[in-house]
């Protein structure tokens, strides 16, 4: 399984992915999930891929083909975040084409989804989710966050605290608690986690970091928080059964 | 969907529903799904479920049925909660088979899951998972909870707050917050919440309630645990940028 977030605020993009792959629980391996394609002063342009390892992989490896053979077409060249995620969601159509029918013969799942994060000079700061079947949606004001792979474990601490408004150090920080409850209730996502934040109109990547599960910030972080929301709940008002006894069930 | 769960502790049981039974978003309908089906001073028996509402309409209505006509096998006679667990099993694939051939050629989903806790004088309070196959599985001190449903986002705090140790009235306190934080992120659980909470070897199911959305205590607890989260995500440290920017990626 795999857990990535994308987070757009009005300060710039949060990009954040688990590293654990797994082929069953007795094959488990990691193996990088957030991907940087930026070119500084120009663009900045972040991938984080969840779902079959090799349709991904290909794909990554047929986009950077293109822009190492300087072709007219690549993640370097295109002129709008959207006619990036076109390419991208065409790029995933093509490798699951040539490998669909091997796949399906032995009943192998094929889908994969990705979360695609940049800027373009000229341009604001765009998120992207784009689905196994190549088409996409994006991030807004609205609903400022995206998810792929094993999204539900790491739901409500967004859906709790995070806006457009949110300064873009705080939705860092919430990124990884997110990934950290995460892995505390599913084995199959697992560290490194690896986090990127991008300051809008700054096209320069220069945060990020890798964090392995001992690493002092995220031990901290995730003993804080446990003992804040085990305070936090011991000081919820428990039941007032009299109120109920009387009531109906 | 559905979000039922199951706490067992030293002193007791908890077992609570949500309400929303939906065939498709356009179809949304209002069930209850927790069920008591116990005799005072000898039995405690209590079930939640989830899946296909006919399967589990038929299986508890031919289950009160043997009630009703004293059958020698019901859930009034058998002698333990294991029996119990097995004689529910039963009455599923029964059901199951009955329907199968139909649901099979158009394709509806026919699977079902049920919670069952309770005590049996002479017994310690226990609770089961019964599956869709008709197995089951039994919670222990060390999983002191079993959730049925849409169990993801309700997970995270389970894991963080309860023990075999914790007390029933934090159980029954947890159960809702669980519960609750489903409803935020999922409008397929929605209320009223049907919760129990039973005394272990008491035999008399005394403390129960139905929370509807704008229950005051519901709202309280909603908004002070919202109010918690956001206060505790604020005093999180943040990322010491400068020591990882000199690190690795």
């Amino acid at each position: 399984m795999t857990y990535c977030l994308g987070i757009l605020t009005k300060e710039g993009l949060v990009m954040a992915a688990d590293s654990r792959t797994n082929a069953g629980v007795d094959y488990i391996s990691t193996y990088r999930k957030l991907f940087d394609f930026s070119i500084d002063n120009d663009r900045t342009i972040l991938l984080c891929t969840s779902g079959n390892l090799s349709i991904t992989q290909s794909a990554l490896t047929l986009m950077q083909q293109d822009i190492t053979a300087k072709a007219e077409v690549s993640l370097h060249t295109l002129p709008s975040m959207f006619e990036i995620a076109r390419y991208i969601g065409n790029m995933i159509r093509q490798v699951q084409e040539q490998n669909r029918p091997w796949l399906e013969k032995d009943g192998i799942d094929y889908n994969c989804t990705v979360l695609l994060g940049g800027q373009i000079r000229g341009s604001e700061p765009e998120l992207f989710m784009i689905y196994s079947q190549g088409n996409f949606i994006q991030a807004s004001k609205e609903k400022p966050f995206l998810q792929i792979g094993e999204a539900k474990y790491g739901k409500p601490i967004l859906d709790r605290v995070l806006s457009f408004e949110t300064s873009i150090e705080s939705a860092a920080k919430c990124a990884l608690l997110s990934i950290d409850s995460t892995m505390i209730s599913n084995i199959s996502v697992g560290p490194p986690i690896n986090l990127v934040m991008y300051e809008a109109n700054s096209f320069k990547v220069r945060y990020r970091l890798s964090l392995n599960i001992d690493a002092p910030y995220l031990t901290q972080i995730r003993q804080q928080w446990g003992k804040c929301l085990n305070e936090a709940f011991e000081q919820m008002p428990n039941i007032d059964w009299q109120h109920y006894l009387n009531g109906d069930t």
